[in-house]
């Protein structure tokens, strides 16, 4: 594995050439404006290209792979994992100017777009349609289709519609030394050699540079009931999740949010919350016009049977979007009270929920630090934050400690550490405490295979040896 | 890649000591018992062990490694391509005693199974729990999940749940040196590493032997409803599929029957079909108690603009059952007329359906070959039978270039040689017009990773060069 720190001489005008002074950024203002992430961390890339074209890709690619000089893939930089970052330098390769939509067949259900699109820009073209590409990261505002595909991303609708790799049909992308291969294709259906479209889906950047895909869509749900569920402990609302899911028909999203993320909402948010709420349940279910209020309504009326404080008549519309509101600006408010906090998304069968968020009250409790867990509960996938002051010597000491807790706790309730930020640099220490041994000498090998020299996003994923 | 053609003596004393006289099996009545698949072709195994636990599967592997034995692995012998035949010769490993079912969560929605579990008989163990596997292959009756899994089975349910891939949320599986690997787990998201689970699904038996599976699965429709639509052309009943998919609502099946497999089914079968018909869907929406009559009424409807002859008023329970029946009565009946027929499951976009049809029909006019088209419609997936006769020398000289023309066409089409058979000795010959170069040698490579020497099912998916 090597990489060169700097990039040389002929590279960079041959770069210059390819993309222009516009495509290719070497000052500084420029490279600090790339050496950021959602994590909080930094790392300086030397240069950045901003490919406008496939054939872009493939050339700057090769040209790297034939000077030695390492290539992070980034789209628009919402990662939580780091894997965005050019933690060894070398050449940021963003795909974000990369925005045409290049085919859409409604009767197909699919669209083909370049990696560049941002997730919300989709939705909008296709909203005519009555279709919708369902993965949906909190990030969608912000976050590219190329960077979805990378992390195999997911949101409240994952427990529903499933994740990114459900909704890829195929890829056009590219190996390290700049060979073009095709995945998949234009159909829902396809067993022609390996599944080489879902290995791509959720390598985080690290195999090839997705330059295209084909995404399947779904029928836009043409209503959305929300209601809000408050519960004077998170064991009950835990509980609650698990026999919800045990029912015949899935919710469209069922968030969870332990008693200090509402007291953040309470203090922050203009949300009504029961004085005595020490939990919430966001249930929202979605479908045709008819039959919406009954389903939710016998939804409601299982989780009444775990005493819940109140629950909220169901609401659509800006009602509803107000409240979804609130359940976003959870991270940011977080990150504004906490920039050093820690964001971890593990994930547990939710049968186990009960016992995870119990688990973590008492490594909060014994650590002295203050845990705030919201997330995805139909998942059982629970973003649980550490709020850590950087500048306490004396609890930064005991956080690596807290962070092993948190892990063997969900590895043992048949958990992963992630559900759908990924590993990056944050994880890598612990996947050899998920993937066994010998299953992660095979990844490693098929990461030999497409990119034999380690020089496609290097130091993500594999323990630092 | 090497292969010996028989098994050695040490080898041979090794495996009877391991699984007993029951287990190991070299009579040649017994050979020839597992020469077969649904194919019609034969391949002579020079053995079969009866695996009974995954530390057998461990232990027959690692022997074959060291000595050199190729390893065939058999779930039910269901199979369309020859992914089951031991064409090299060797050892065959069925995994068809391994039928315990580990665990169940029904609030987690999982399900873990050993490989050897018939799929009807799985779902016949989750129906009182009100949840069900999804894949539906129409030999379900009689194929193993490990079938399933290895070859990324699907069937009629596959327009609105998927394929077997969507439902397989982790794996134990046995390299062929004898490694075992754990891929996935028990939640229904997690993003850490590759994903490994659905390399090895769909991939045919060739990079490891799937010994244990965690299976995602989803509520049990409480009912479902059937109606039968004839059309006086296959073109317009091509384009109403397409038109019906396009709509808000994904029917639970939609299956296309051309006029020569109407005719069959108006020999062979009692079901009730208008004289003039040269086309007919079947179409079956599934969902909770209400709402389900309003669901199809709207779908009719949308059809009734496609000018059909007549559709039968929907019907559930048993008159639908005896509708599926004649549905699934259509590979046997055809494969006694014509026991060398051609079976391709081709598949395309269903906007292309129109066209493919139309191809098919001018292929069969120009070699004076009948071509009989039915299938997965919603999906665009389409199995076309080429009826040839084994002694008719002329036409015989024929099919290779007819089935050349077929596959050309369905590639032109934007659409892919197999939809759920895949490609094993069948289609090996043509993967390389599907696959480009670049991509084929990234999965050769793969298959190098797993088994270097070459020695698990050996002859299937890669081009005989």
């Amino acid at each position: 594995m090597t990489a060169v720190p700097t990039i040389p001489g002929p590279v960079i005008h041959e770069l210059k050439t390819l993309l222009g002074d516009d495509g290719f950024l070497t000052a500084t203002t420029d490279r600090e404006a790339y050496a950021w992430d959602n994590t909080g961390y930094r790392a300086l890339p030397d240069a950045i290209a901003l490919a406008t074209s496939e054939e872009q890709i493939c050339a700057i690619l090769h040209l790297c792979h034939n000077h030695r000089v390492s290539v992070t893939p980034r789209g628009a930089g919402t990662g939580n994992v780091g894997g965005a970052l050019a933690v060894q330098g070398g050449l940021v390769l963003s795909t974000q100017r990369m925005k045409h939509i290049l085919e859409f067949s409604p009767a197909d259900r699919y669209v083909i777009v370049e990696p560049g699109v941002v997730n919300h820009d989709l939705q909008k073209h296709l909203e005519s349609s009555g279709l919708f590409w369902p993965p949906d990261p909190s990030s969608a505002r912000a976050c590219t289709v190329g960077g979805n595909i990378a992390m195999c991303a997911a949101g409240p609708g994952a427990v529903r519609w499933g994740v990114t790799r459900d909704w890829v049909l195929g890829l056009n992308a590219v190996l390290m030394d700049g060979t073009l291969i095709h995945t998949g294709g234009r159909t829902t259906k396809g067993v022609v050699g390996f599944d080489m479209t879902r290995l791509l889906t959720g390598s985080e950047g690290t195999l090839a540079v997705v330059s295209r895909a084909i995404l399947k869509l779904a029928p836009r749900p043409e209503k959305r009931l929300l209601s809000r569920i408050a519960f004077p402990s998170v064991e009950l609302a835990a509980a609650a999740v698990s026999t919800l899911l045990a029912a015949r028909q899935p919710p469209s999203a069922l968030e969870f949010l332990d008693g200090s993320a509402l007291d953040l909402l309470r203090r922050e948010t203009t949300l009504a919350i029961p004085k005595e709420a020490r939990a919430m349940l966001l249930l929202e279910v979605a479908g045709g016009l008819h039959g919406l209020d009954a389903q939710i309504q016998e939804m409601i009326n299982t989780i009444l049977r775990f005493k819940p404080l109140e629950w909220t008549p169901p609401v659509d519309g800006s009602d509803a979007a107000s409240v979804w509101q609130a359940r976003s600006a959870l991270s940011p408010i977080l990150k504004k009270l906490a920039p050093k906090r820690i964001n971890e998304d593990v994930v547990v069968p939710v049968s186990r929920l009960p016992a995870l968020m119990a688990g973590l009250e008492n490594i909060s409790k014994d650590a002295g630090i203050p845990i705030i867990n919201f997330g995805h509960a139909g998942n059982g996938n629970i973003h649980v934050n550490l709020l850590v002051d950087p500048q306490n010597e004396k609890i930064m000491s005991q956080v690596g400690g807290v962070l092993d807790r948190v892990f063997r706790l969900v590895l043992d309730l048949d958990g992963s550490l992630s559900g759908e930020h990924g590993v990056g640099t944050q994880k890598r220490d612990y996947i050899a405490w998920e993937l066994d041994e010998n299953c992660l000498s095979l990844q490693k090998q098929i990461k030999q295979v497409f990119d034999p020299l380690g020089l496609l996003n290097p130091g993500k994923i594999w323990p630092s040896s």
